[in-house]
């Protein structure tokens, strides 16, 4: 992907602040709109809302409510939320524009947290924007299209987990850390596929390998641009003194921030390996070209020499003594054959062969 | 546009300090101004200004006035603007130097904000300077020339739009907003031609193309000029504890500082794309080179031994037992193709073909 | 080792936090733990722990413990120290990932501080984590595997040492100072090798020389990843307000802080130099390339115009006066010796000979 | 100018602290005081200076006086004014030691200001110390030789301009916005050869050009040495407390201080385009010898072929049936064209003609 | 001197803190000690100390003394200075290790600097620690070996100087002033040899010239080290609250704060100097590359096509008309001629003569 389609609400210029326009690709399927409501004890519904309306009863219950919202392009969905629960118009604004950094944003009344979800598929990052609105009760996530990383957490949520004693903060937790789990896995095959090409450099290096290298380098630059910010919403999150996220959940943040750290250096470290691989494939072109003029001087050197000799004794001048000479041939070829080992001899000195 | 014209008051050296100035290109056009006033009820006014004079009228009302001054110019304008309402004189002197960069000025009675509207026609940035005058009632913005990107707010004003209902901050919020609207527009239209430049580096790279990446990256040194002050600006105005910007005017101006973020951060995502291109188009060079280095060799390397044999045997000696062998010659023409398939295969070995 | 290796812990997306799975190499052998519990007196005990229910009496006793335990792979074991010594479930699962970054987390009951054990063998860098948890009486010491940098410290205390009188801040104080020690030696043999790879660079390039200067790079990316954070946790304990560290053990941790200064700025240095190399590499190539290029100017130059001339004398016209001239073929040589004095004085002149 | 040129105080090694030598070059002048002395109203007295013991008169008038000393080398001088004006012995002798950066210093009578005068004639930087004692009264300026950039402000007190109704505050900031004010016109200079050196790049690369770049790196270091420092100055002016400044003037600093901003800001865009020079320098090179080794490898390789299949009919065996036939002549001629037609092909369809 | 040769306390792993082991070259001579005590009056004694157990008495008077250590292997004597002096274990320990980086520490009754006496010779820089012990009245002065830069103190002091007339701290500002002062020299030198390295480069590059580039960039990498941590050094005296340095010594600390930002701006632009020779020593050797096959393109290209035309009329074919024609000789000749210089004109169109 190439870093600038990353912003493109150009198509917006002009508009009033706070104009729900959706940004971004649009995905075939309508919006679907999932709820899980559970408490520590047994209560638990998770049904697929059908009617938005209905909501209502889930924000006002004492019970933490989790409405996982997929496709953001319907202005009518966004609209219904944010009159549901009070969300400033530039937030749903932001919601609905998938070009966002990670970002936190404290209202009174909740937390809007933006940030990335990736995954890379037949060498290609792919990247998904996800908003957590974090209430009191509930947390609202909403994804650009269906198809998560969260799976793991609904089958928690479904066993009575641990995850169910805790509240709405301990929620928005998990769906952070299952993100940025998912960062690992990425860097992961990135960076076996940097090994190989790094084999293959020395081995074959032709301008395709270069174009790869270059595409990694995008890619890094894009997990970079992607998850650099992320820093900053995680420590912001530990240093702000907001009442939806309880002390003990704190701590569980920290967490995420030291994963984010994790990710951030090996992101480094394969910038700075492949920030040399251009050179490397520059000092085997260089090599290569090299072992191959040896060959041509070898050759030439060696050869030139013989061939102006062997011309010489070709002249048809009328009087040229050694014509008649009966050892004449059989010296110059002896001629010929010394000439040609000091030559040898010469390279090997040089080292060239 | 080279770079250091960014800077050019040398004209100026030595003036005592707010002496009215005019920096910059020159419009054939005279200075025009233009007028709107307006409250949140039906009280709208619109007028393309003859008088200056008349302007103390607006400045004295309780509703909120656009004052736009297309030319800069005009010493007279100026200082009758500056007379009006009570400007400092160093601001004065900004106001006709066009190679301000971004920058905010508190003053008691006013903020002055300068900053830099860009556009890009035929792959050419041009730079703009507008300058914002904010006081309690009015907003009054300096162009170096006609033609800007504020009609949509102009559109939204003639058809009481929420922004009417707003007071003199949230105007200039908005003319701001549009501004930096218009950047993304630009960046897009750059990524745009670089990646195109990216494809024709590889297959067709030229002296050419070497220029092309150079005004690329100075189109992104430009640019990085003109907006990375501004992320200052934004988050001063944030912090500024001015009563010319009320709170909620602040959120809004919360929001173009994360979109002043998103543009710097394409901005370096493409200054690292283009940084990595000069080597690219020099990989590109010495792949070809090789290439053709290889070509010549083995001819060359090939044919030297051949032509050296047939030198042997075209020498004039009178004692050349060979010359006349009957099966001499197919013999040598035998030996000649022997050498050539040996020859081949050693460079086959190698991987040269 | 390739830099991403160090994080790994993509298999463990999506479990529930605190989750105890080991992350890392499983060593063959089983888990072992030593105790040694000694006062200022004569009271010294060091015994090889088979039942580890036993710790409980340690923990409690006023006489300082050291808890050393090899191996960490074992769910139980690491399960009953978390419920003996009360620590926090994230701790735990950060004792069994064996991919943290150095890092210090204060709790009210103990200091969890996670570093890096670090040697050197044929050139290949290993590294093992370890991890500290420093309580009142207690420091429980975790490692990978068997074998480690703290002999030296265990004679200390079985001869009575000074260490005897001082509490467990100071044996930990002590385990790090002896970890970070370790890393002079690798740095020292690490500069070896590169001051020996420099000599080889300018004698006899080669493209395994390219290898062996990124194999050094990668080196010291990952000992800059495993040492940089030190840094931050050495002067987070000289910040930290816990009682758990005596004033007077806290210069000594200013000690190794200065320690680590040292180590980085030595790797800052080696970086530096390993930056050049891959440019020397080049530019020995280079001039390498221009000496062979030369020798077959000389010898083609010379010899291309001879030939021409031999070749001349070689046709076979009917009418070409010269070829019957009695000194044709005396002056035809001499012309040939003056073309090549004329040529060798010409490459004299242009310093190529 | 070679940068290590700005640091020499190495003759005063050892020297007590304050001992005043002069560090320098000596012009050939003696040293020559002018003094203006004004006030508002009508006061205006301007003469040079025979005897400097009549200063005292000046520095106890309630007027504004400026003393301007052209040359630094005499000791008497310094002394004197240092006894008059109880100047601190380190002061002394920075005023006589040229090699300062840019630096303020407040003493509880005056503030010591230390900046440098640059010029560029026959593209050749010449950097002059200006230092400047600011008193309640009095600005004392001291420059290493006659010729300076303040006519202008001589002009404006002459002409009883706006300066005369400020204090010697406002003087101070006028001589430093005037040699701020110069450095623009170097910048614009610089630029310009900046870009007529990028042209001759693209049509006519040789060393010399790469001495130029090299030239103008240094020159730009050199700025960078002599401006960058004077940032810090300015800013620590505005935040001083010192009563010799009024808070009408602190507005006058801020401007000059964004025009610094802004000279460093140009400073470091021509630092980026010159830094890519070199590479350009590579790459066209690069692209010729490419077009050099075209030219050779066609030619070559089409000759070379031919030439041999001619030596092989020059070859003089006794039985070749082909050398009888009528036809064999012109048919061998139709092999040799068929042979380039085919290579020419060849290269056509390798895009190398 | 390769940078890792900096940090070599690798032997010293593993023991306890305050070890006294000396890290370093031990020089031959025996440790040596000399004492200077003075007073502002005419008190004054200097003397070579042969029992080192009369210092206490030097210790407890009122006038300031100045013991000198030449000698920091002997373990005896750095003991007995630390229990005269109620040195912290930890100090004595840095005492005898001379890999330490510029560090200030303070303690309650003394303060403890740590800084690097550096002098050139023969192209060589050669690294001395020394280290100074500030109590009331003493400064204990401990360098590797005999020899230093401080015999003008000595002198000044002997001549009843100013410094007489101060206290030990204005005793320790002077030693630190004079180490630094040096500094400037070995610049001097360096940047000459520098200088002189970039002519070479330009007019006889080769693979020694690129050694000795490596070997400055070693030298600033190593000075850098050694003077960089000086400057926290300063300031954290120059912020420090200890009674130890007076207000008036204080300003003094400032001007070596100067100096040695100086030192560290020249170490700067030499870096930045040297670290364009690598590229200039390339565009050198690439620019003769392209000469050389210039020439040698010219060459063969001209002939090659002449050698083929001689060739073909040297063919032994019963049947060729040309070769009957009487002017089918000179015609031929004056083809070739033609052919060589319709190549010479496009040689000259390209500008490759």
């Amino acid at each position: 992907m190439f870093p600038h389609r990353f912003i493109k609400p150009s198509r917006k210029a002009g508009l009033p602040p706070g104009s729900l326009v959706h940004i971004g690709e649009k995905p075939g399927e309508p919006v679907s709109i999932t709820v899980m409501d559970y408490d520590a004890g047994d209560s638990f519904r998770e049904l697929c809302l059908l009617d938005p309306d209905t909501i209502s009863q889930y924000r006002d219950s004492q019970s933490t409510t989790w409405i996982n919202i997929n496709g953001i392009h319907d202005t009518d969905v966004i609209r219904m939320i944010g009159s549901l629960f009070s969300i400033h118009p530039l937030t749903l604004e932001d919601l609905m524009n998938t070009t966002q950094r990670p970002k936190l944003e404290e209202f009174p009344s909740y937390l809007f947290i933006v940030l990335r979800m990736l995954s890379r598929q037949d060498g290609e990052i792919r990247s998904e924007q996800v908003s957590l609105i974090l209430t009191e009760n509930c947390v609202i996530s909403l994804q650009e299209r269906a198809g998560d990383v969260f799976d793991p957490i609904r089958t928690r949520i479904r066993n009575k987990g641990r995850i169910r004693s805790y509240g709405s903060d301990f929620l928005c937790y998990s769906l952070i850390d299952t993100i940025v789990d998912a960062y690992f896995g990425i860097l992961e095959s990135l960076g076996d596929d940097i090994e190989t090409l790094e084999t293959t450099l020395l081995t074959d290096p032709n301008p395709e390998t270069v174009q790869t290298i270059r595409s990694f380098k995008r890619d890094l630059i894009m997990l970079r641009k992607a998850i650099w910010p992320l820093r900053e919403v995680l420590s912001a999150i530990e240093r702000t003194e907001t009442p939806l996220i309880s002390a003990k959940t704190g701590i569980y943040f920290r967490d995420i921030y030291d994963h984010t750290i994790q990710v951030i250096d090996a992101i480094e470290s394969l910038r700075d390996i492949t920030a040399g691989m251009l050179d490397l494939y520059l000092s085997t072109i260089s090599f290569k070209m090299n072992e191959v003029m040896k060959v041509l001087t070898i050759i030439a050197t060696i050869f030139i020499p013989l061939t102006f000799i062997a011309g010489v004794y070709g002249m048809n001048f009328a009087y040229m003594p050694e014509l008649e000479w009966t050892l004449a041939y059989p010296a110059v070829l002896a001629l010929m054959l010394g000439i040609s080992l000091l030559m040898l001899a010469y390279f090997r000195k040089k080292r060239w062969i």
